[in-house]
């Protein structure tokens, strides 16, 4: 197996790990970009129109493009790699993945999310056809149309509120007799009648030939023809690697992480979804800030050392 | 005079200002956004390549432009007026402008910071033409160059070392017999032997014609032939505006926020360069990112209010 030795290595490839990635290059820092998608869920959003600087709505992979292009002229480029596991060592840390094992005096944690998904047929042919994950980024597109929001907690409540601004008629599939969602928010949610609540219901199937166009139900109804489905049920850190480093994390296993985004094991920075910064909001603009901040800190802190 | 009323009123018009402004748009807050530079100090940024998406380098007028655009497409623009003081009332705040006053439930601080001038002369002339205030923004077109470094403090000795990387010769000019910046940053400095350090010496003058050619002294030397200097004695938070409400600040009067970039002060909100925030970084993303961050987090306080 191949071995390489950096000072730094960012192991991810979304907003976070790219941003990082650019600062690290521009303060000449010694480092290894590592990521399964170039990009990251990034790549994957349908039409980006809210990150500051966009004048146009944007496709997600456009975005993802720009960034790994401005990323290259700096002379990085993400490498293909599926970390395993990194284990502390004497002089920092060993990142095995399945290509190469890597050494590295510093790591820079930039996992993202994986976005839970329904699970149901129709969900992944549909993705970015009217089957969306992100009410932030691609609630603009459905004025006056028809939606399903899927889900009873936070996530879910706010996207139906926030969609029942834009489009003409909201329906919330709730699987359990109640929700999770916060009082103040369930409030809101009552009083607002373009928002109906299906409770005790599954999504069974999403049909539709190039587009959403209805959705198969168990429980309350049988059926709903609508435009647009968003599956708002969380998301999940990938905790495997940072878990078995000892990092302080959340009860929902974000990684805690300080105004420099320095985690709890000194030598581990962490920034983007993962972290406690950024009032768990998780946009684009917040991963890159945050992975800016951690690459100059890690440059401060490399500085101070050597 | 004009009388409006909002239930939120951003001040500052910069990255931080118009990217809440975006986000503030999006989730449908009545808002208006007030400011005297649209754009503010990343209108004056030279060249700016580190802001994560740019794939050329983009002159900060242009990249201030974009997101003025992209404000505008969301039906917002910066009304033109300059706050004189706010006040807190019964209902929320009142704004005090040149041109109206302003009611509003709540109120975002997005005023930015005004960088240091030297006050010489040339200085005014010459910058973006070799006259320079951010290293990290604009130290990479000085590749093999000489430049010098005015200041004494962390950000001028940061600046001198990461320009050292980078140019053919770093002259540091420091007014005082001694160093500001911490110790760790001055041994640094001492083992680098690219980086000479003027101490006790002023910079009178800067010469040149369309780009700097010299810079004029009083002290160990009386000129110096080079292509850039790097101004680096500070920013001044306007803190006028702040200090009447009676928010918690630092010693360096920067504005103490949480997570969602909530002030001491119920109602109020900040966010970009005078915050706490982003590790004192100061870059167009971090601005950007708290920008959203509060404007989402306003909404949030909102929609469980009303």
């Amino acid at each position: 197996m191949k071995r390489e030795k950096h000072d730094l290595v960012i192991v991810g490839a979304g907003p976070a790990g790219i941003s990082a990635g650019i600062y690290a290059a521009r303060y000449k820092v010694d480092f290894e970009i590592i990521g399964q998608t170039p990009g990251g869920n990034m790549s994957e959003s349908y039409d980006i129109e809210n990150y500051p600087g966009l004048e146009d709505v944007t496709p997600g992979h456009d975005l993802a493009d720009r960034m790994l292009n401005q990323l290259r002229r700096f002379g990085a480029s993400p490498k293909s790699d599926d970390i395993q596991s990194i284990i502390k060592t004497k002089e920092g840390f060993t990142l095995l993945g399945r290509n190469a094992e890597y050494q590295a005096k510093s790591v820079l944690l930039a996992l993202g999310m994986a976005r839970n998904k329904l699970g149901v047929p129709g969900e992944n042919e549909l993705e970015g056809k009217g089957v969306a994950y992100c009410a932030t980024c691609d609630g603009f597109f459905y004025r006056e149309k028809i939606v399903a929001v899927v889900g009873g907690g936070d996530s879910a409540v706010t996207a139906a509120l926030y969609l029942a601004d834009i489009a003409k008629k909201v329906y919330l599939i709730v699987r359990k007799p109640e929700l999770r969602a916060e009082p103040a928010w369930q409030d809101k949610l009552k009083k607002d009648k373009r928002i109906e609540i299906l409770f005790e219901t599954n999504v069974k199937e999403i049909h539709g030939v190039d587009k959403v166009e209805s959705i198969l139900l168990e429980g309350k109804k049988n059926e709903l023809k609508l435009d647009g489905v968003f599956i708002e049920i969380g998301q999940t850190p990938q905790t495997i690697l940072y878990k078995s480093l000892g990092l302080k994390t959340t009860d929902k296993d974000l990684v805690i992480v300080d105004v420099a985004q320095k985690t709890s094991v000194k030598g581990v920075w962490a920034a983007g979804d993962i972290t406690t910064n950024s009032n768990g909001l998780r946009q684009i603009v917040t991963a890159a800030s945050e992975g800016a901040v951690a690459a100059v800190d890690i440059f401060t802190e490399f500085k101070k050392s050597n």
